[in-house]
């Protein structure tokens, strides 16, 4: 096979491919191209490279798919099982993995480490070895492997076992738990997810806070990093993309109907999200409702544009976070709302021109999660808002640790200092607000993905 | 006033006095008398001393007494109003601080700091400020006054400004926060915890780890810990006491009476707690549960004695957690019990003799909380047992760090780890079992309440 970076060939693993398939009425199956940070990096060592994505069947139209032998150059999907697939990627890596990264368990009753968990655990197990069986199958002699994520653990060190002569990577997307929380997991879950990792030679986390918090894991314990290579790579937002896109017809028909929902010469708090737990949006309300009750000054004033996309609604959890968002959003609209004024415009529909609509009108973005790997929204409003927007940043976001100087920081679960926060944002001078949001959009492009991906496969060279 | 350790008179202050009154029907006043370290403590320093204990009124018939003028030389009872300790004692101490120590919270909803919040936190500040100036109003010059816990983080440091001659300790029966999870409470709150601790001359913890952590949180916070000093003193079990008690005649009968429940010739595995969200009562049962699914040879053959007494009902969440010990008690014995055998004896009214009497049938003790800061089940239950008893022990309590070596070590979350654990506890050889039994007992009455509260007096004078 052809190589695309210096000798070698190159492969990237991830859950989720570039291209996904729909069986049609006729029986016939359509294909979708995705977006994101690996499809630009990809693309740019170049379109015939040689270099292989190796990802998961996530529907029956991928599924029907690989057994139809329908597929792309460059993509290899693999026909895991349904519910091999839904243990790992629902049981284990966004119900337990997912959840301790990011803090979010209950502990006095969750997790429970049952044999329930056991059998999903083998699950996981069997899904990570497929991916490393393709790997070590596919991979040239030499070649560089880069494995995405938390759920894919254990590639790296079953790759390693079949292929030493690779050079291995893996990144996470994620925060990394402090040491008290990630050893939640059972102590030889823990040490498998570690070793498993550690079986990179390089790995690559989001923030310096998250690597070390993964380097503190393993001094514990499996008695440090071994051989293993650690690296920063702050994925960015794609700037040129961003400005295209946002200027394009639909977006501007989205404005215009936003315009009409806001109400003349009021201002604008945005937020953009996918219903996570870990997004924060019930605490954000919440602020905006000690906003307009502690500061009436500002009602009629201003509006708060939530946009929550659906998102893991096959989990009970997630489903109910929605209807609580929904809940306190009413609340908000009842408590406050007038004939020509709606405090709150909540869309929960998933519409990507709609968001950069908002993008665009933006004077607040509010971005409070309680522990996010990296937020690309905090790093994309800058570079959309027409006017420039002043950004409300929580310090637990991974953005932080390169947008904080120029935004307004707040700790996400004190919902008066947030409230605060909102006010001196809406308050900011013109001018003021202007240079932030330039200075918000050099630091959140900084590293485009096509850049963070090459970074990373030069660093796995040398 | 007389001194009584060295030059210096003592004081204690603490939330719960070492007395309680009752207003009796006749509307007289009832005097009650409690036990515990700090009771055998300043016992131990002598009678006449001139020691001082200040505390708080925590019911009517306290607050009566107060007003009365009824009390007893050497306590000075504050008359807190009502509705203050209400919001520093359950609003604060127990269902925010306790929270964060304990690693308690559902994060993506809970903890949100509000108005609310903001007005219990000055409440908090209220009750704190009443204990400094009572303490600082009876202390002689030069006085040592060590102050209890974390419903007083900030008597120390207002209590060095009233009176900068004194002597301050501060003792903390919690664990510490990890830094991540200190940082939900408001960063002023936050910083306003750890300085106010840092008045004092010398912090105590209860365990090296628990130490270490307040250091981290000092570090990151506040930029270190100043000049104040850090140490280290395990309290151990009353073996004395213990051993008396347990050989009275209430104590019989009540075994008596449980050997009948259990029947003729089977193990016990005893638990005895507060039903408070970090003991972790729950998967102890799901564990249990596990242990019988998995290993049938067991049916019949054991019993779970399971004592979980009244704590904090007055917050729902304690209420709801009460509730689901009593729901999976009762489906463990519904699918497992038989007309001869009830596999989970669960009993939720407290009775100290009855404890007793369950420690000395105990042939596993379980002790598997979450988080705790040392936990003297672990350490009681094998001075007292009968035959000498196995230690299942969790290693997220304090006690790990003393007896870890002789008890069967768990991860609290992991209930398969933990009915593997309660499988080789329950068959440890009857010669092992007896040699660790009598190193546990040795280790955990290694600092008895009263030399744990003079090597604090001492350390504070030195």
């Amino acid at each position: 096979m052809a190589s695309s970076f210096g000798a070698a060939q190159v492969l990237v693993a991830s859950n989720r491919g570039p291209v996904s398939y729909e069986v049609r009425e006729d029986g016939s199956l359509h294909a979708k191209r995705g977006g994101g940070g690996l499809v630009s990096g990809l693309s740019a060592i170049g379109p015939d490279a040689g270099a292989l994505w190796v990802c998961s069947a996530l529907s029956d139209g991928d599924r029907e798919a690989v057994r139809r032998g329908v597929g792309e150059d460059g993509v290899r999907m693999l026909d895991v099982p349904a519910d091999v697939h839904a243990d790992a990627y629902n049981g284990i890596a966004n119900s337990v993995l997912w959840f301790v990264h990011h803090m979010l368990y209950q502990t006095p009753l969750e997790p429970v480490f049952d044999a329930e968990f056991r059998r999903q655990w083998a699950s996981y197990e069997a899904y990570n070895r497929a991916f490393a069986e393709a790997l070590a199958e596919e991979a040239a002699e030499g070649a560089v492997a880069i494995v995405q994520d938390y759920h894919l653990t254990l590639v790296p060190g079953m790759l390693r076992e079949l292929r030493p002569d690779l050079r291995i990577g893996h990144f996470s997307h994620t925060p990394w738990a402090p040491l008290d929380y990630f050893r939640l997991l059972p102590d030889d879950i823990a040490e498998q997810v570690l070793r498993g990792m550690l079986g990179a030679d390089r790995l690559g986390f989001l923030t310096r806070r998250w690597a070390d918090a993964f380097t503190a894991c393993c001094d514990a314990v499996v008695g440090g990093l071994g051989g293993t290579e650690i690296g920063v790579h702050g994925l960015g937002a794609d700037g040129d993309f961003l400005r295209k896109r946002s200027h394009e017809a639909d977006v501007e028909e989205r404005m215009a109907e936003l315009r009409e929902q806001i109400g003349e010469g009021r201002r604008t708090i945005v937020r953009v999200d996918r219903t996570e737990l870990s997004k924060n949006i019930v605490r954000g309300l919440l602020a905006y409702r000690e906003l307009l009750a502690g500061r009436p000054e500002w009602r009629e004033r201003v509006v708060h544009v939530a946009f929550a996309y659906p998102s893991r609604q096959d989990l009970a959890v997630y489903r109910e976070y929605t209807a609580e968002v929904e809940r306190v959003a009413n609340a908000v609209n009842e408590e406050f709302g007038t004939p020509g004024w709606t405090p709150v415009v909540l869309n929960l529909k998933d519409d990507f021109a709609r968001s950069l609509a908002a993008y665009r009108l933006a004077d607040v973005a509010l971005v409070n999660p309680v522990r996010d790997g990296m937020n690309l929204v905090a790093k994309e409003v800058p570079v959309v808002s027409d006017a420039g927007c002043a950004l409300v940043l929580s310090r637990e976001a991974g953005a932080y640790e390169e947008l904080g100087e120029d935004a307004v920081v707040v700790n996400p679960y004190d919902v008066v200092g947030t409230a605060d926060a909102l006010h001196a944002a809406l308050g900011l001078p013109a001018g003021d607000r202007a240079e932030r949001s330039k200075r918000l959009a050099a630091a959140g492009t900084a590293l485009p993905p096509a850049r963070w991906f090459l970074e990373q496969l030069e660093a796995l060279r040398g």
